[in-house]
């Protein structure tokens, strides 16, 4: 068995996720949870079928967006993985519908960092370990910084 | 540290979730969770106890499914994981019954595939890592493809 | 990539939650979740920033606590993840809490349990592979032991 | 404004779960969260769409229960209320499911028992204002009582 | 049918929950809900069964509360509700693990006030229509009633 | 205890939804949910604070839906209600974030449609008995409307 980093490729505004689930139902429900929750979103969805005829499954609202999911999806190669790319939204916007889809088992990682994702291959098939989600801490933050994180979320409109 | 491969022992038709909890109240609440979801549903549970008398805690319904969930969870030897075998019922069935439960971390995989576990072994202790769920992409879907699998979900009854 | 374990620094009877989120605004919305669950409750909890400044993000209502996650989730070191270390609550009352909140992607551990993390590191980033929670399993339980489990949650009233 | 009882036709052994919605999408999503959850589920399921041509829009497995669950959704005739006739399963089964559509608002009643539906009529249109589930309680439980309750919980398989 | 106004007897620092569910199986899943959340958590809990002996089920931890419960539970009279009542803790520590148990539909009212309900009655049983929480609004916040409302949310903790 | 009917006032995109919560906190856990969830999304809140100066809380991104729903909640009156009017957004966007929030009791509608409320009002405090969500049914839908439903949703893209 060998570890190996693939690097998520992606323009640096958009977000994506990654997840663990197990049907390829989860093609179509995934996308419903999307397009469900935020009007007019943009997105390309990928899964990695993995028995059979073993194909990459894809879905989307945005072709540029539909085939970096799957140039990630076949890079990764993990079985039962899937990867969702955002053009015009957020994942805070659809992680909770996301979580909620019967077949999801679990999500790597939501970001719009530089993402690595560390995975094993035992010839037969893949599988993701974990992810090195954009860069290590340089510090804690003061009393200052804890002011200028809320400040931020505030303008944001996210917190009042 | 070692890195190792477990195989999960099962057979063909049935189907395997492998997830993280955290106190042995989760073999009575995945128990629950489960046969309050499907009518009828044959199943084997077990939780490998992780402090104290570090038991394998085993439920269910049928025997041969108990004592083979029992055998992987040994297998796999991690702190505070459960394996859960299913006959006669699918992980979409109850795999947001399973998530909901309030001592339930993370689900590994929910598969009818082969399926391995990479597994961290420091001497003392062991963790899952990440899982090898089936096979390999072979390639992406064509548009004739997409119309199959369309199809075949509505063939199953569970999409439109 | 190398991998490394880190171990958990906590008192013994202190619980650990160790998660993966995307997004400053987790520090209050896991803050918020968890009092909303628990009256009275004390906590520390510390998040990641990974990208920018970069730097530990803390909130909590004991200050030890919160110096605890925060050196934690230091010596983790890895991109986007949270450490919450209660100290009169157990995992169980507030995990469903925090699995809803919308930033939340996984978690990787709940427990009192010695907890040992495996990061990988490529030199720019860290992330978490998975965990080690306590010990290995020693056995199978009997049925006097599944007999003492059942009594146990029932003396502590989690069950009837 | 008229309050008129409307009392539910159904056979004593099948169960019905009634709510209110808010778009004709609810048709395939409660029909897609109720196969999805119970294999080889019988049930029945109608929908009084509440604006334009106004139809009473119906799904299921099974014929019969089709036709009862619209003549009881035109004998109500709220707008967007559901009324879900359930065969070989129960509503504990797929409440947690329904509850979890997007598009459903609330659940007035589950039971197998006689259902009397209060609605409100104001000429134009009309609305649930509450049920009449069953009947009204005759006494409080004894200890003995509570214990034969809890023995029939453990009989039935739904707790240990 | 006669439309009835049913006052909940409680002291005026307990907190109550009415709501609709399906089962006797609630009695024992909401308790264990409510206890896995609140650590020392003080309540009492009935649940008006509403077919055969239909008896009002009772549980909690506190003998005074769980008679109080019973009392309001025969009071109102109605099939299938549960009167939950809160000593030492708040609806909001609870209400989304209530939400969640799979057997109940809907909750009519969470509240400190005085809680007045209106019940249908049709001779052969009760229905709940719904609550009167409280007082009428008096007027609307200015922009100075607006900040003493966050500041207050502030003091108590409950947000940032 | 008499009964009134109260129409919302709105204009015809609007959407409303209207439900019970129990606390002045769910002003600001609403707000969040629903900025979460849709970027940019314009929408008024208010909601029937129901003990001690009973104001009607208000909050929201557009000033003009801002003082629709506070005259709503006025005209409604009754305690612990919310009513929330959606600008460039539908229900089904937001609908099971706000189900999610910890005060959230119940949802009565979520519509487009003319929404009547029907109101208890027993001189002391007022209380939402149901409502009527547009217009009753007016016949059962065929074979061919069946199929143009089904078009519909693919039309808007809800549903492959």
């Amino acid at each position: 068995m060998q570890l190996e980093l693939v690097e998520v490729t992606k323009e640096e505004d958009m977000n994506v996720i990654i997840g663990q689930t197990h049907f390829i139902k989860s093609v179509e429900d995934i996308y419903e949870a999307v397009v469900s929750t935020v009007p007019g979103i943009k997105f390309g969805l990928a899964f990695n079928e993995a028995s059979g005829v073993c194909l990459v499954r894809c879905a989307g609202t945005d072709a540029h967006l539909v085939d970096l999911a799957r140039d990630n999806a076949l890079a990764i190669g993990a079985g039962h993985i899937f990867v969702l790319l955002l053009g015009n939204a957020y994942p805070i916007n659809v992680l909770n519908a996301i979580k909620a889809v019967p077949e999801v088992c679990a999500i790597f990682a939501a970001t719009a960092n530089t993402l690595k994702v560390i995975v094993a291959d035992d010839g037969a098939g893949r599988g993701v370990m974990g992810v090195i989600d954009g860069q290590k801490p340089k510090g804690v933050e003061t009393d200052k910084d804890a002011g200028d994180r809320k400040a931020l979320l505030r303008r944001f409109g996210y917190k009042f």
